[in-house]
C-alpha cells in the first residue's frame, strides 16, 4: 500500500534545496576565497601546527553530530532512516545557511571573505542550535518544515550570539548558554506554536522498541566519548584546553553514575528507563560548557555532572508530563531536560564560579580568555577592560536571560510560520513513519492481502 | 537443513591464506627491517612531529575502510556476516600482499626494505581498490575468488600508479584517477568476464530490508565523515593540507544536499531512495581528489560536490539500468556510479581546473607538489622541470585514459581466471546468503518442520 | 508479564553508587586539584604540545572502551542493553574508584594530588582490567556483584601492577601481562569462587543470534581498528612510539588473516565461526604489548599476531570445553582465550625477546624506556640500573607469574565474597535478560494474552 503525501508539496523540498544550492554556488563564486598562502616559512609553519590542532577537534565534532546524534535520534523503531537522514541533512544545510550569513557580515565589514576551518567550525555550531532544536518536534515534521526552522534559527542564533558573547563579554566557551539553552527554548517555542492547544494522543508508534532504543543508546555513547572536543575546541591552547578537557570528563562521568543512581530510584523495581540513561549520561556535558575553562576545582565539575544528571532525570519523570499537562507543550526527544535544565544550572553556575573566583585569579584568567575570545572585537566593558567578578557574575546571568528570552521568541514566530499548509505536515496516521519520506521496502512491512502468505513469511524474515 | 559447499574447494581458502601467510613471515625475516632510531635529537624530535601528524589521518582512514566501508557493504539482508568480513579479510590480504610487492621492488632498487607507517598508508591505499572493485561481484563471488582477485589487482594497481604518477607526473593527491577510477573500471572488467553473457535474474535476496539499508546508511555516514582525512593525508603539510581538507569539506556538503534534491525529483511521489543516499552523499569525497589541494576557488570544491553527486544519482537511475540491458553488466553496489562516474568527472575537472590556471600561480604550486610527490623519484617533464601548464592538462586526460584502459583489461583477465571451477563460486541459490560461509544459528533463521511451534516462535523472537 | 528482582536489594545498587559518589565529591573537594597553569610560556607550549599528542589517543581508547567493548559483549540476543550499559557504568564507577586509590597514595606519598589526563589515563586502564574480567560472568551477575567485582579488583590491580612494573621492573608498556594477564586469571578466579561446582545448563538464551553476532563482530573491528592507540599511548614518543604502533598494525593484521585460516580449517564444512572472528581477530593486539616498543624485527610481531590468533581459536575449540568438563569453570565472554592464551604468548614472547636481543642494543634501549616508565620512581635493579638482559629475561617471567598468581587468588577471594545474597544474583531463568534491569518494552517482545491478536502483531512488527 503506497503512501503519498498531497500532490503539490512534494516538489517543494527539492525545489527549494535547488535553489539554495544555487544561490549558495553564486555567492561563493563571487565573494569567497582562501586565504593566501603564507609567504613566510615560519607562518606557514604555525598554521600547519594551528591546523593539526584544531582538525581532530573538528573530526570528532563531525563523528558527533552525524553518528551520534543521528543515532541518537533513532528510538522511534520506524522513524530511523527519517530521523538520520534528516538531521544529516539538516546539519549540511544549516551549515552552508552559516556559512553565507557569516559571509555575508564579513563582506560589509571587510570587502571580502576568506574560508577556513575556524569558519567551518563556527558554522557547524550554528547548525548544532537547529539539530538540538527540532528534537522537540521529532517525526511529526516534514522535511520542508524542518528546512524552513533552519533557515530561521541560523540568523536568530547568529544574532543572539553576538548579543551575548561579544556584546555582553559573556563567557561560555562549550556553548552551554549560547548554543544548549538557546536551541532548547527556541525547540520549545517552535512546538508549542506548531502545535498550539492541541493536545496530541499519544501516537501508537511512538513507543521506541528494544532494537531502537539499543541503538539510541550507542548514538549516546559516541556522543559521550566525543563531548570534551566539542567543549574544548575553541578553548585556548594549552592550560585552558587541558582543563577544559578534564572538567568536561570528570563531569560526564559523574552524570553516567548519577544517571543510574537516580533512574533505579525513580522505578519501584529499581529498573532503569532507557530514555534516562540515553540522556542522563550527556547532560554533566551540557552543563559544563560555560565554566570548563575556568580556574575552578576538580570537584565542582563533578558536581555539576552530578546535579545536572538528577535535573536531567527528575525533567523526564516529573517535569515534562507536568508541562505536557498544564502547558500543552510536546517535547519529543526531552530537549528540555538534555539541554534546558542542564544548560540552566551550567549557566547558573558559571556566575557562581565567577562570583566565588578570588578576585586576583579570576582577573588574570578572564583577561587572558579574553585574548582568545575576543578575536579582535572589542568586548565592551569586559574583564580585560576592568569590569569587576561581582559584574561579571551578573553578566552571565544576563546572558543567559537573553538566551531565554530571544530564543522562545523567535521560535514562536517560526512556529506559527511552520503551519502554512504548503509545508506539507504529516498527516497524524503517518506520523513516525519512514515510509512517507523513503522508497524503503514496503512489502517487506505489511504484506499485503495480494501476497501469498509464503511471500509474507519470507518478507517477514526478511526484515528480522 | 545445513549449507554444504562442495566437498574439495572449501579447504582451498585455508590452504591458500596458510601458504600465504608462511611466505610473508619468509619475505619479513629475511628483508625486512625497521629504520634505525635516529640518533640526533633534532632528527628524532622531527621523526615524532611527523608521526604525530600522519597517524590520527591513518586511524581515520582504517576506521573508514574497517567499520564504514564495511557496514556500508552491508546493504544486502542475509549478507550482512559476509560483506563485512570479506571486506576486513581483504583489507588486511591486499595490504599484506602491497608489502611483500612493494618490498620487491625497494629490494631490487635498495637491497634493503625499511617500514614505516608512510609504507603501510600506500599499501592500505593499493587494498582499497581491491575493496572498491568487488563491489561489483558482491554477494555472487566466494572468499577464494575474492583472494585471487586481490592477487591480482594488487600489482595491477601499483604498475598502473606507478605509470600515472610517477611516469606521467599525473596530480592526483586524493586518489580519484589512480584509486576510484582504476578501481571501478577494474571492478567491471571483472564482472563482465565472470559472469559473461548470462542474464542475472533479480535475486530474492537480493532486496534490501529496511534494517539494513539503515546500518548501510550509517557506514555511508562513517565514510563521510573520516573521508577529509583520507583526501588529505598525503597533502603536503600545512596551507596545501589544510586547503584539501576544506575542498572535501565542502564538496562533501554539497554532494550531501544536491544528491536529497535529484534523489526527490526522480521519485514521482518525491520520497528518498536509500541506496541514492548511500552513494550519493560520497560522490564529492570520490571527485574532489585529483583537485583537493590545487590553487582554486571554494566555489570549484561545491561546484564539483554538486555536479558528481548528480552523476552518481542520475547513474543509479538511468545508466546502469541501461548497461545491465545492454552489456549485461551487472554492478551489485552501484560502483560505477559512486566511484566511475564521480572519478571521471573529478579527473576531468582536474585537467579544466589546471588549463584555467593563471600560469604563474600554478607553476609555483606545482613545484611545491613536486617535491611533496615526487619522493626522490624525478618527474620526466614534470612541471617542476618546467612543464606547460596547457601540457600538464593534457597529461592529467591521459592519466584518465591510462586508469580507465589498464583497469578494464586487467580486470578482464582477472574475471576470466575467476571462472575456474575450483574457487568454488556460491552456488545461484545460495548466493547473498551468510550461512555458506558462516556457522550462524541456522535454526533460528529457519525453524525447520522438526521444531516445535513454540520453538519456532521463540526462534523468531530471538532473531528480533 | 513484569519481572521483578525480589524486594530489598533492588535498592542496594542506587545506595551504594550514591554513597560512592558522595565520598568521591568529599574526596575531590579536600584533596585534589589542578596543577598551577605553568607561568612560563616555553612551559606553557611544551605542555601544551604534550596535550595534543595524548588526547587523540585517549580519546582513542574511549572509543575503543565505551563502544567498541561495549559491543563486542552484546554477542547474547536478549541482554544487548545490559552488556552495553553495565560496561559503560562498571567503567565510570571503577576510573573513579582508582581515581580515590591513586590519589590516596599521592596523599600519602606527596600530601597532595594534582589531576591531569595522564592520571586518568591510568586510572582508565585500571577500568579496564575489570571490564575484561567481568567477561567471564557476563549474563549470569547483578550490576550489584559487578560494582563488587570493580571495587576490589581496582586495588588487587593497582597492587599487582606496581609489583610487577615498579618493584620488579617488568617491561610491558602495552598492558600484556599487568593488564590481559591479570585481569583473565581474576575473571577466571571470579567464576570459579562464584559459581562452585554446579555445572550450568546451557541457557537456552545464551546462543548468539545473526544480529547480535553481527553487532558484536561491528565491536571487534573498532576495537581492531583502534588497538594502536592503546598499546602506544604510553610509550616514549618519537621512534619508540612509531614502532609500537607499526608492530601493533602488523600483529593484528597477521591474527585478522590466521583466525580466519584455523577457523575454517577447524570446520568440517570450512564455515567460520563468529566466535573466533570477534576474538582472534583482537588477539595479536593482547599479545604484542609486552614487546611493541622493542628493538626488535617486524617479522617478529607477524609470527606473535599469527600465534596468539592461534592459540586464541584453538582455545575456543578445545580448551574452553575442556576447562568447562574439568575443572567446572565458566568463561561466558571465553575471555582466557582472548586475553589469557594471548597474553602468556606475549609475556614469553617479551622474555625470549630480551634474551636473544644483543646486549649493547637492548640495554641502550632499555636504559631510555627507563627514563619513560620510572616516573621518578627508581626501579631497584633495572637495567639503567646495570641489570643484565639475561636477568630482564627472568624478571618477565617472573611478572607473568606475578599477574597469574596474584588475580587467581584476588579473582577467587572476589568470587567468593560475591556469593552474598543480598546482591542480588539474578536467577536462573532470567539470567542473560535485558527485562530484569531495564524498563524496556515487555509489550512488544512477548504479547501476552490480554492484547487482542493484532496488539501483538503490530508490537511484533514493531520490534522488527
Amino acid at each position: 500500500m503506497a503512501v503519498t503525501p498531497s500532490t503539490c508539496p512534494h516538489r517543494l523540498l527539492p525545489l527549494f534545496l535547488g535553489l539554495f544550492q544555487g544561490a549558495l554556488l553564486l555567492f561563493f563564486a563571487l565573494f569567497v576565497t582562501y586565504d593566501d598562502p603564507p609567504v613566510q616559512a615560519e607562518d606557514a609553519n604555525l598554521m600547519a601546527n594551528h591546523l593539526y590542532r584544531i582538525f581532530p577537534f573538528f573530526q570528532d565534532i563531525q563523528v558527533m553530530l552525524v553518528v551520534g546524534l543521528g543515532l541518537l535520534l533513532t528510538f522511534l523503531p520506524r522513524y530511523g532512516f527519517s530521523a538520520l537522514t534528516h538531521n544529516f541533512l539538516l546539519l549540511n544545510f544549516a551549515m552552508q545557511w552559516a556559512l553565507v550569513l557569516q559571509g555575508l557580515l564579513r563582506l560589509l565589514q571587510h570587502g571580502q571573505v576568506h574560508l577556513d576551518l575556524h569558519s567551518l567550525l563556527i558554522a557547524e555550531f550554528a547548525a548544532v542550535t537547529v539539530l538540538i532544536s527540532v528534537g522537540a518536534v521529532l517525526g511529526r515534521t516534514s522535511p520542508c518544515q524542518l528546512l524552513l526552522v533552519a533557515a530561521c534559527e541560523v540568523p536568530a542564533y547568529l544574532a543572539t550570539e553576538w548579543t551575548i558573547i561579544t556584546h555582553l563579554g559573556v563567557l561560555d566557551v562549550g556553548g552551554t548558554i549560547t548554543i544548549h539553552v538557546f536551541s532548547c527554548y527556541f525547540g520549545l517555542g517552535l512546538s508549542k506554536a506548531l502545535f498550539g492547544a492541541a493536545r496530541q494522543q499519544m501516537h501508537p508508534k511512538e513507543t521506541p522498541s528494544h532494537r531502537s532504543d539499543f541503538l539510541s543508546l550507542v548514538g549516546t555513547f559516541i556522543l559521550w566519548v566525543f563531548w570534551p572536543s566539542f567543549v574544548a575546541v575553541l578553548c585556548q591552547p594549552g592550560d585552558a584546553q587541558h582543563r577544559a578537557i578534564l572538567n568536561t570528563l570528570l563531569a560526564m562521568s559523574a552524570s553516567a553514575v548519577t544517571t543510574v543512581v537516580v533512574s533505579s530510584l525513580l522505578d519501584k523495581d529499581g529498573k532503569l528507563s532507557p530514555g534516562h540513561l540515553q540522556n542522563g549520561s550527556l547532560a554533566g556535558g551540557v552543563a559544563i560548557g560555560a565554566v570548563a575553562d575556568m580556574a575552578m576545582p576538580p570537584v565542582a565539575a563533578l558536581a555539576l555532572g552530578s546535579l545536572s544528571a538528577m535535573a536531567c532525570v527528575l525533567g523526564f519523570r516529573f517535569l515534562t508530563p507536568f508541562l505536557a499537562r498544564k502547558l500543552v507543550l510536546q517535547d519529543q526527544c526531552g530537549i528540555h531536560n538534555l539541554h534546558g535544565l542542564p544548560g540552566i544550572v551550567g549557566g547558573a553556575a558559571s556566575a557562581v564560579a565567577i562570583a566565588v573566583a578570588s578576585d586576583d585569579a579570576s582577573r588574570s584568567h578572564f583577561s587572558q580568555l579574553a585574548l582568545v575570545k575576543g578575536n579582535g572585537s572589542e568586548v565592551p566593558g569586559g574583564l580585560g577592560g576592568g569590569r569587576g567578578v561581582g559584574r561579571q557574575a551578573l553578566y552571565q546571568a544576563a546572558g543567559l536571560a537573553v538566551a531565554v528570552g530571544a530564543s522562545l521568541l523567535s521560535g514562536l514566530l517560526t512556529g506559527t510560520a511552520l503551519r502554512l499548509p504548503c509545508l506539507a505536515p504529516p498527516p497524524e496516521q503517518l506520523c513516525f513513519e519512514d515510509s512517507l519520506y523513503f522508497k524503503t521496502q514496503d512489502g517487506a512491512e505489511s504484506p499485503g492481502p495480494a501476497g501469498t502468505a509464503e511471500e509474507g513469511a519470507l518478507a517477514l524474515k526478511e526484515r528480522v
